[in-house]
């Protein structure tokens, strides 16, 4: 066996068996971020990520510089932002093959930079080596007022599910503009709407899957509700845009769900707080494991799988 | 210019212009780690360090796969034991080739998980990606009691220089081997003998250089003090044992400077601590930025460079 032929998500679980933890670990390998916790009487809980962007995998060679940081850095936030967090600290580890120009580098820098300000985030180190390919390692802290981060496992059956902005043909160019759910994230956890929650990195279809696990319930999403993008809609493959809404991946819009009984003062209250789109679009049931689609009133196994390195 | 033709030290200084701080970051680029402090009461601050290791620079495609593990965790605990700190929590992104044997993944985990559950580390998460080379970067969290990190800032001009163990040869296999030198920078904060100090990775010549210009001041090495290794002695090239020493890197030896009036309490107390060497290689002088090698009592400045990424 080797890393072509394992799943991406099978790789983790054999390699967390081998890894020691420790008392103070809140949620470790298997949710957005880790969450540790450091002394009794903080009232911080810590939320630790990291994540690369690596050239032919995360973005192409004519990729703009700017983009790439741009990129590097929102994967990392949209994980803290799907915890309910808030970011702190950013270190990078770059390896360059010698043949990039230092414009390119300080343009990927930036990029990232500009994107950090904005959300009062500070780069405070990292590393810097050469290699064959063009990669940024993002490592990330994050707090949330202790015992208030979201995690995956939370969800029950009945709960709604919801979506934020829409989904699907990021590749056209989104994934290198998206912004990271931060603020709608904090306020998710902060007026404890959302039971489970996590961002949609790997398309919906993938990452439901993912929750689902985690909450040991079912799910059924109704395909009328998915929030298609424009992007996927323009797509002229063989793909339907809703294939594309729940298969592209790299959307890094929030997926989380809320109790039935919150759900009408839920939407009241997100409809007065933001402008950005949010979308119910099925609900968590008691099938623990299975994944439906509901077209026309008749709901269906879900085999549509969104993207997974190693596969 | 290109990453080929730039220095690693002076990328890193242009990169460091472009990107944000915060108030709460106590030391940031340009230290063995970085330090934040998260509260006016938090009894701790907090050490954050990332570093990679990759196939065809740090290691080769022969090397053992729990070496491999070990090197690339150990790497990061010796960042944090030149601040004099305790490491916590780890997360880890791999890379690598679809060819890669699962097994040898595993392995490497398991080399790496060893050294953590040595030092009570837990690993929390994550990342795995597709990539053309094999990598693991290494991100790390460590805490020190506040106000209590040592620097490389700190050393006066008549401070006594000392290194661990010793120094050369450390491609014959101990670059693999090693052990970061956590209880001892951890003695070493806690009863404030050291007023700088930084971990041995590029070679002495050039770290030593790093600590000089942190600290603002010269510095002087006695050749005959320098500790050089069995392995730097047995090296049949044309390079003096001497010049291994200076300039081999990847010691991950401690290299510190203690007040000339602490010296004779200083080399007793380690020696009822500990049974590694230490010994002290010369001092720190007023000629800010000056390296010099004393042979036979006369003084040369010393050009000799380690190595550096990127030239």
């Amino acid at each position: 066996m080797n890393a072509c032929n394992i799943g991406e998500d099978a790789l983790i679980r054999r390699l967390a068996k081998l890894v020691p933890g420790r008392a103070d670990v809140v949620a470790g390998i298997g949710d957005d971020c880790a969450v540790v916790r450091t002394g009794r009487r903080d009232s911080f809980d810590w939320l630790l990520k990291s994540d690369p962007v690596i050239e032919g995998v995360h973005f192409t060679p004519t990729a703009p510089a700017e983009a790439i940081g741009h990129k590097a850095l929102g994967r990392v936030l949209s994980d803290i932002a799907a915890m309910g967090g808030e970011p702190m600290w950013v270190l990078i580890d770059l390896v360059a093959p010698a043949s990039v120009p230092v414009k390119r580098i300080e343009g990927m820098y930036r990029g990232l930079a500009k994107l950090a300000r904005r959300h009062g985030v500070a780069i405070v180190g990292g590393d810097t080596a050469r290699g064959k390919t063009l990669e940024l390692h993002i490592f990330a802290v994050g707090r949330i007022p202790r015992g208030r981060a979201v995690l995956r496992s939370g969800g029950k059956p009945g709960d709604s599910l919801y979506v934020t902005g829409s989904l699907g043909g990021s590749g056209q160019g989104r994934h290198l503009r998206f912004e990271p759910r931060l603020v709608e994230g904090q306020w998710l956890a902060a007026g404890k709407w959302a039971t489970a929650m996590m961002d949609v990195s790997d398309g919906l279809a993938t990452d439901l899957r993912r929750l689902i696990a985690a909450s040991g319930t079912g799910a059924v999403i109704e395909a009328a509700r998915v929030p298609v993008s424009p992007a996927a809609k323009r797509l002229l493959d063989r793909r339907a845009p809703l294939v594309h809404a729940l298969s592209d991946g790299e959307d890094f819009e929030l997926l989380f769900a809320v109790p039935r009984r919150k759900k009408t003062a839920f939407e009241a209250a997100w409809s007065r707080q933001f402008r950005l789109a949010c979308t119910r679009i099925g609900e968590l049931t008691e099938k623990s494991g299975r994944l439906e689609l509901e077209t026309r009133g008749i709901r269906r196994v879900l085999n549509v799988r969104g993207y997974e390195h190693f596969t």
